[in-house]
């Protein structure tokens, strides 16, 4: 990596209508995480000490998040092609001198690495560097024209290109990186002069050409390049994230049993030796620690799972669960901003909210923390070794005691020692021949109704 | 569309041997509904005025759900090829003077807008239009062969084919529109001279050609014409209306973060800007407005869901479920007959059946609605504002008033006023030391078993 | 099949490092089942009476799970290539005579089919029998050289092969079967001298040509031989199964509405006329009697369900679970050691484990049997008719008697006569102007810590 500050300036003022959507298109999300944050990310990711957003009038949004993301923010208005919008960030970078990559908010997956190769190019002497792909269908996408020395020569539009141009499979990926001072100065260059009256980008190329300075193309993979313009290719581009993320968890050791049925979110962590059963998803901040198991239907956000955890089928983990060490969470069962301790378990149809469950505690089928009174959420304290019995509510806040039991049914309201039994239960009265009775009276009304 | 009245004739004969099935092959479903519905729908969306379903003898259940769909039928016994099936409508259509379609109850998705082209061609002259495909593997389906002016010339059977006419890659679906008058009196002259002594429909084609009538074909795409003869094929055409309908949702401004994971009914409505997490089902009946948001692993049937909703992950929405702007319905929570006000919660382990939820109401987790005695389904309402404490059993029928609140794991029986507070609850009674005890005579006994 | 007894040798000593796992690679599941256990239900399934596993010193939980299947074991150490991993085998084997194959404990996928045809080849008068196949890149793989009369003549390794032989396409799979004591005569022939130094299996056929005996090449899918060196491999093993077992069910009259969501064990055993929705899982030991319906997300491990049952949707059956005919199993229940007599349901819920439910009983929503008292588990038994209100808790042990009833929220600890109701229910009290009170004094505490 070169010594020369890095600028990043992110176009986002598209319209994306064909998103037919209220949000902004930099808003949508892929694996959990919005376009613009992917972008940003990525100028993060390769060290980009300035970064600008660019964005619409019709979409103050996207600068708000911007802003709240720490970055700066250009309006373009009205927007006048790529090279204008480019050129709406000059006033943000003003005293910034260094290299600048443009970027897009349309473009969630490029690599870091794949950026940094193309701030490598302009270290080697290149004035301009463009990252170009290989498309299965080069189609109207501008080609990269490169001479015999292996440098680029021109950017040519697919509409003006010769036939022998046509044949040319490396197309324009739209990402640019120059020095600032050059790339402002050519900007200037820039004409509308054109059918559609726009200031292009892509002219800078043949601007530094013009000058004799050298230009590099740089080769990325045409997945990570894929643009998103509708809801389809956000599926496209969800889906090569997946694919991607899948065959990287399996190379680490991590099974999938059925990979194409497991969702990652953009920044989960799995160990290896961790064994992932079909249908499983991950929202955002997970981590799972090698040698646990997370069965079929789990659902799992913001959590912990420490190793020899099992999970699910059908768990649902909430943020700030952390599971130690051979915790076990049941089907049916939810468990937010609560620890369970080692060996733990909350095996069926439960709720465990703001809660801390000592080591081996066990908690029966149906139990509920009532963690909530409409106003303010209270803790429950659940003690090593306890025996929570089924069904039970325990209405927070409230404390049970290590090695204490509840029995079956009871409403906990009070504390309950360490080793004591707390009960809260009428006495069953059994009703001879009542059921009978009622039968015979129901089956009569059900006959009179149908009657009726 | 034509003026001329149009009739359906729906071939439901077949004997469908290869489905392994005890049940008729028509009644098999596609999308939830079945292929019988699929072809009676059709008739239907381009205004057939009459259906004819000929079924076979060992199908009495089409015949009946043919006429519970208002259709008109004739036996096929035995059966004598396709000819001698529409021949069997002839008396079901006596006095019927239009154009007659011939469609086929293993053939669910064709589309309305192919079959009004079917019946465009007949409007601009054809005596007969044929409704071909070209597949990939044309093999041994029937060729279309047209002649240089653009009209069809005959339909040849790949067996009796030349080396030329098998190059035809254009095939016959089956699907054929002919004059009623003219269908009829020619499907007297056609014969069962032919290796197995059957009564081909296709022979129409030749025959009304032998009189100088033009003949047109018209072109479907091949997934359209899909036949299923076997439970692979009817995996294949659930594939190919999935992937239709995820297409076009996708298209119109709906978000499918994975949408092979997602599966539609035939009549499944979804707005723009809605997003639908992976893994979610859509049965029968469900009407998704702009602004909502389908999480994970929800089941919807028969359910209406305004805008700001969030549903699921793991939410059970039933018949009858409505949920009103902004209300939540959270994990392992099924909905039935029940209207959620706007703003309403149900987040965790409940069953809400019969019910009428006010705005704004909070309902605990593991709260059941008991609204089943055995033989009467009863109502619970449950007013604006109330706060149902967790693991609360409602009695039905029963009134909870605005702003009134349950204790936790309360039964409640009786009706509670509003701004009310109602509790069930028997007295918390800790015994120290008795946990303890238990278990030193427990572990003392579990020895004893294992010496047993 | 030939009269001569038959061996199976089982390499199962190689490291497995791209697994990257903790647990040595044979004990990796498939189909949960592990590629060992897959490896000997081949040998059995060809009716080997000896099987012996070749086991790593890395790896002594290979050399147990054998053992504890039931088969001899052999320990190589060091690894010194094939050759001498079969000789291994030779002690264990000692006063055997017959045929002897050597499998893989990598490669779960071959057909017995297939095997026995490669022990054919040795009956119709082949000194060395060796399975191949056909990838789609042969690349690396050692090619079989056949000569004009059918026979094979040699096993080239790929980088000692001419052009060519480089373009024969039957590739090696390792799998060869040999006379016993022809085999371990001749391994004392193959020597090291060779650039990694090892002792070849495939050697063996060059030997045996050498002395003029016949060789013969058996061909495989390219899915059965698919070798597991990584998780992808497991992965993609799992995938070539599942899509092996999908077009089964279906290919017998099994509905599968979505196969590509549907994952089944290795036994899963599906009569015809059962529907199974997307999304559902089998673990090992379930059988599904025709006419039932398995609903979305539903999973079932150890489970026997009737016909006219309807399971799910999120239905977890597990082992132990007995669903007579026409029995019905919820959303969100977990049943477990449990028979439902016929026509019983639990339809919303609850977890039934340890009982005995007698026909057309019907379980309310929320009902837990609590049948676990932290040392022992107890029994439920709910007579025929029984009517179980909502939120019950039932301790077990416990006799709910036939057509007996419990009213909503009871707790029942004592047994029900039949016919009989039984309660156990605090009186309801309901506070006049209370939850208007908590209101406000919770909004003022609110207020309060806010602004603190």
């Amino acid at each position: 990596m070169s010594s020369r500050p890095r600028a990043a300036i992110i176009l986002a003022a598209g319209h994306g209508k064909r998103m037919k959507s209220a949000m902004a298109k930099p808003l949508h999300a892929v694996a959990g995480r919005s376009m613009l944050d992917w972008s940003l990310a990525l100028a993060d990711a390769v060290k980009a000490d300035r970064k600008v957003v660019v964005w619409g009038a019709h979409a103050p949004d996207v600068k708000a998040q911007a802003e709240a993301a720490g970055a700066e923010t250009a309006l373009q208005d009205p927007p006048q092609g790529t090279g204008h919008a480019v050129q709406q960030a000059q006033d943000a970078l003003s005293g910034f001198e260094g290299d600048v990559i443009v970027l897009y908010a349309d473009t969630p997956l490029i690599q870091p690495e794949t950026v940094e190769r193309v701030f490598e190019a302009l270290d080697a002497g290149a004035a301009v560097s463009v990252l170009g792909f290989e498309p299965d269908a080069p189609g109207g996408y501008g080609r990269l024209i490169e001479n015999a020395a292996g440098g680029l020569d021109a950017i040519v539009e697919a509409k003006d290109a010769s036939a022998d141009e046509l044949k040319v499979r490396l197309c324009n990926s739209g990402v640019l990186a120059m020095p600032s001072k050059l790339m402002f100065e050519l900007l200037g260059e820039v004409t509308n002069d054109n059918a559609s009256g726009e200031y292009y980008l892509t002219d800078l190329v043949g601007l530094a050409r013009g000058r004799g300075l050298p230009a590099k193309a740089v080769k990325a993979d045409a997945d990570e390049v894929l643009g998103v313009n509708s809801r389809v290719d956000l599926a496209d581009a969800e889906a090569a994230f997946q694919t991607r993320a899948r065959q990287s968890a399996m190379v680490e050791g991590v099974t999938l049993i059925a990979p194409e049925t497991v969702f990652f979110s953009h920044d989960t962590m799995i160990e290896n030796d961790v064994v992932i059963e079909p249908h499983v998803v991950f929202g955002p901040g997970v981590v799972v620690k090698s040698g646990a198991r997370i069965r079929a239907y789990s659902h799992l956000e913001g959590a912990e799972v420490h190793g020899g955890c099992e999970v699910g089928p059908y768990a649902r983990l909430r943020p700030g669960a952390v599971l130690k060490t051979g915790a076990k969470v049941g089907n049916f069962v939810e468990v937010k901003k609560a620890v369970l301790g080692e060996g733990a378990k909350a095996n069926h149809l439960s709720y465990i909210g703001d809660a801390m469950v000592g080591a081996k505690a066990n908690i029966g089928a149906g139990t509920i923390t009532c963690n909530y009174d409409g106003f303010l959420k209270h803790q429950t304290v659940i003690g090593a070794g306890a025996f929570i019995g089924s069904n039970s509510s325990l209405v927070a806040p409230v404390t049970i005691g290590e090695g204490a039991m509840t029995g079956s049914g009871s409403v906990i309201t009070d504390s309950v020692p360490d080793d004591a039994l707390a009960v809260s239960r009428a006495k069953q009265m059994n009703k001879e021949g009542w059921a009978a009775r009622f039968r015979r009276a129901m089956s009569a009304k059900k006959d009179k109704i149908k009657k009726g």
